[in-house]
């Protein structure tokens, strides 16, 4: 059985952005040599997302409008007593979610037609760390 | 260690629709011989959802009134600029998630008493797969 | 391979409350011996969330006021027409999710400096239980 881990560190350059990490999800399966299993994709920071859609850079923009219209940033929340002001990105990151796992069949990413992997960032311009972790069959 | 992938093809009557696939869960249980581990469950259409819930149906008209005023499917979504009409699908399964995880213990699913296995569909009548995959101890 | 499975059954105080669980994760990890893998975390009940943020009772609030403005408590869900009060907690778990994985690599909850696993419930004052499977290496 394999579990092999792995740790991407991202920068964006705007404090939010989407990114595409498919590409680094496929080199993570070939370097942990899985062939049958599951890849965890998680963010290790509590202000950003990992999440699977499609890769268009229209519905990204529909994406962030709508994260802002739900979870909109703005001065009055609690957590910014603390002196923080980044709750808006601590609730945006729920919509979309923290964790997934990308399926690898017969040594191949199993994914539909249009699944790409995300990372979503919201309260970037500092290095964010994503983990991965490859387990099942080699 | 067992690693057994499957998927189920479905098509809905309409446009929305929320299906309870926990049978066929239980199915892929029993094929895979799966006694103790997880059962990983994905929507393979980025505009479908899959998430754990009651078998319930004033609940799931209550779901769907409420994706619809959370993510309306409206005209003006940029993602339309591409000739798409279903902006509104992407967002609606970001908000009910994409993936679960049912856990098998001593042979059975170890469900709640309530929990049933749900998939969403926003996007429907034509074909959507869904991917199965049980790990773990036979 | 490893593959342990534990209960915990929480009774919250108040009707709407979060709960930091990752102690009792640790405690999981120790139990189970697992040296590599992970940690699946799962709310058994329908109207209770598990989720990954900060350890920050301000947000705890910011996270309960932003969930009632998105999925009110009120009366006329057609869910309560089968004698339930409690539609807007099975609306407010989707928001949060509803299950976790955390990661363990070299014996150790390889977390994100401000990740912490919490528990919302939304419909409590009750029994509730939360199920761990610890899957991996030992």
């Amino acid at each position: 059985m394999i579990a092999y881990t792995t740790y991407l560190t991202v920068r964006t350059k705007k404090r939010y952005e989407i990114l595409d990490i498919t590409d680094h999800v496929e080199r993570v399966r070939e370097e942990s040599k899985l062939r049958d299993g599951l890849i965890f994709v998680s963010a290790m920071h509590i202000t950003a997302s990992v999440f699977v859609n499609d890769h268009e850079p229209g519905l990204w923009a529909d994406i962030m409008d709508w994260l802002e219209r739900l979870a909109p940033a703005k001065p009055d929340y609690r957590h910014h007593q603390t002196g923080e002001d980044n709750a808006d990105a601590h609730l945006k990151r729920m919509l979309l979610g923290q964790q997934v796992f990308v399926p690898v069949t017969e040594g191949k990413l199993d994914l539909g037609p249009w699944e790409r992997v995300h990372y979503g960032e919201f309260d970037g311009q500092r290095p964010k760390r994503i983990l991965f972790k490859a387990m099942g069959l080699p």
